[in-house]
């Protein structure tokens, strides 16, 4: 499969990718839906007649692809996204004159993304953040309560989760203000006010959802792929100090509510399906609800990059994989749902931080440096300091191709006085 | 102050009070803001022409007050806010005559609380619930922690809250489906999978966001009660079973996701100013940025009461006070922000469980059976059984006349197969 758009071999947007986000250009300022095909940016409403003609089954494409979120098309449904895909895919290819030919409507519908600006993919009702790589949980209940009680008793039969706040999920690019708060670095003694020291990245991964679920019904996990949309990177920027002190009893609050990163290109489950694999084996069995069948992990390499303040390049922190993570998506999803919990169209589910088994694997500064025991090799990091620059990165390896996510950049301001 | 429209001495919606809500009726199906007064509802899309011609400040009222929610009226900020409320006082008086003696205009513009109905008053973006009653989190504490580390550290310096689910929040007179989910009753054994038989209410009230702020941004203590539009009741349901087993390390979430109730009339701040009282006394005096003047405690009178599926009649479980709330309203906006995080209009803030000093005034069946050790004084009740109905209240009473709240009303359905 190839398009008649050029796409170098290593461009994360192949026309096996064709990923949705919503961007704007200086000619047309109306955030709009747009699928990314190698350099370029496919706007979607330059060819609703095309979509007329191609894919009827899709009402009024002009009013959903005009949309400043992509909530409207998710909400369609998976039999939909993957008439578009097909569409897409089929107009796209090399071997198709119909767009390819028309150079008048060709000017029209391809925008440079070099060009473009991007914005949030959806307007995201609900944040939901798991905990679900294994490594990551240890790593860190290892730290705070040591060896022998790394893992509380309910982490092997549920996948943990808690709610976040979804008004201050930013989309790459977007500066993160360094937070304030209570820290307190002596037990003995009241809590100090100030600057977070113990700022950090969390690599994680995140999917929205398509098509959500009524209030007091639930979603089995025999269905759960139907109703997520896509994947996205996701940096889940947290201060340590000021979690550490908030957290107890009832869960992470402002050391995490201050920002939180995701890419702008949601890559869809179907363009993911060749990299499906096995994931770590479970034991002891989930309980009926949970029981997965297998392959349900996704093969994709995730790295993170800093560029430190005082440096000109980025240096690698950590190369992960999603395939690590113990608890499936559909896991994640028929779990949220099991007790009649509503989902509804652009709501966003994190992984959690994706750990591997190895030390150059750790998804955080956290696990890294040890909690600030050790510097990272090279740079002078524990955590990370005013000026400096976190990207993830993330890709599947297709066989000549990539099926990429882009970037999920942030950099960090100085905080308030 | 008087209103031409009858309005008896036990009211909860005399002039005094006039708070905003979001209604529809048969006759039009469209949900619009209305204020509640006496038995009626005021319809403020019939009566624009008088705001044009009174509040020409507020621009465009007839797109404002049509919307399906209030966030767009709440956006305009505390002095519209303010200037809406003085006129609708006025236009409402006995002694003017514009409304009052205008029949065609009072036709339209009346309608009976009975022949409404009544929506969610605004689109919730993000729910936050705090844990604000020292009674409440040193029952709870005590009962799983023991007397001696009833309190954990922080409680006394910050106010310990933590994100909700807004999809779940629903409207009094919603049912609620009881929840399903994994369950420890032996720590020796695995989960099991059920019905939560800890079916349990939470006596709260919550506060809606008016104008918010910026992300990186802060709101300063003396500046919260600009950004606060008003008051409701709130009962945040809660799966005393399924949460104890979910909730370490990360904090609640299907315990307590499963739906939330609120009244529908959202009773502003100004109308509450007479109310307000010294809250109890912080000791250890709170970091600056908590630093808050006295008075800032509301005396809200609160009560809950049940209907047990057995039975004709409700009967009291509690009676308790808002000003029994050790954390101020502009403690938990001040430090919700602190860190930068930013609020919009039409979030709400939970208060958390309201719990006062004796016996007869703990917010919960977790607090009033001692987590079902005993059971409720003359009913066969530890926790909710199906097909009972709960039912919160509450007012402030004036001189002659009380600023309510209506009810808070919901039934539990059995659990789905
Ligand atoms: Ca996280
Ligand atoms: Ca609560
Ligand atoms: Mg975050
Ligand atoms: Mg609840
Ligand atoms: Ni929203």
């Amino acid at each position: 499969m190839q398009s008649f758009i050029h796409v170098p071999p290593n461009s994360h947007f192949p026309i096996q990718n064709l990923p949705f986000g919503i961007f704007s250009t200086q000619q047309n300022l109306s955030p709009r839906v747009g699928v990314a095909i190698g350099d370029q940016i496919l706007d979607l409403t330059a060819i609703t007649t095309l979509f007329e003609k191609y894919v009827p089954e899709l009402k009024n494409p002009s009013n959903v692809f005009s949309q400043p979120s992509l909530n409207s098309f998710m909400s369609l449904g998976k039999p939909i996204w993957q008439a578009t895909r097909r569409f897409l895919q089929s107009i796209l290819s090399h071997d198709n004159p119909e767009l390819q030919d028309n150079e008048e409507l060709r000017q029209k519908a391809f925008v440079a993304q070099q060009s473009a600006k991007m914005h949030l993919p959806a307007h995201i009702g609900d944040y939901t953040d798991f905990y679900a790589s294994k490594e990551h949980a240890t790593n860190v209940g290892t730290m705070f309560r040591g060896k022998d009680n790394a893992l509380m008793q309910n982490w092997v039969y549920l996948p943990v989760g808690y709610h976040g706040r979804s008004s201050s999920i930013v989309i790459s690019g977007t500066d993160i203000v360094r937070p304030c708060g209570q820290i307190s670095p002596d037990k003995n003694q009241p809590p100090i006010f100030g600057p977070s020291a113990k700022l950090d990245f969390e690599l994680e991964m995140a999917f929205f959802i398509g098509s959500g679920n009524k209030l007091g019904a639930r979603i089995p996990i025999d269905q759960a792929n139907n109703h997520i949309f896509g994947l996205v990177l996701m940096n889940d920027w947290s201060a340590r100090d000021i979690q550490a002190w908030e957290y107890v009893p009832l869960g992470p609050f402002l050391g995490k509510n201050f920002g939180t990163t995701i890419s702008p290109w949601v890559v869809t489950l179907d363009s993911l399906e060749p990299f499906l694999v096995n994931g770590p084996i479970q034991d002891p069995a989930p309980l009926p609800y949970l029981k997965d069948n297998i392959p349900s992990a996704y093969d994709i390499h995730l790295e993170v990059k800093i560029k430190p303040n005082n440096s000109d390049s980025f240096k690698t922190l950590t190369r992960s994989n999603l395939r690590y993570m113990y608890w499936s998506l559909k896991q994640q999803l028929a779990h949220h749902t099991v007790n009649g919990c509503n989902t509804r169209p652009g709501d966003l589910c994190g992984t959690g931080t994706i750990s591997g088994p190895t030390e150059d694997s750790r998804g955080s500064l956290l696990e890294i440096t040890w909690n600030g025991q050790n510097e990272v090799d090279g740079i002078k990091r524990k955590f990370i300091e005013d000026g400096d620059e976190i990207v993830l990165t993330g890709y599947c390896q297709g066989e000549g191709y990539l099926v990429g996510f882009g970037e999920c950049y942030g950099k960090i301001l100085p905080a308030l006085q």
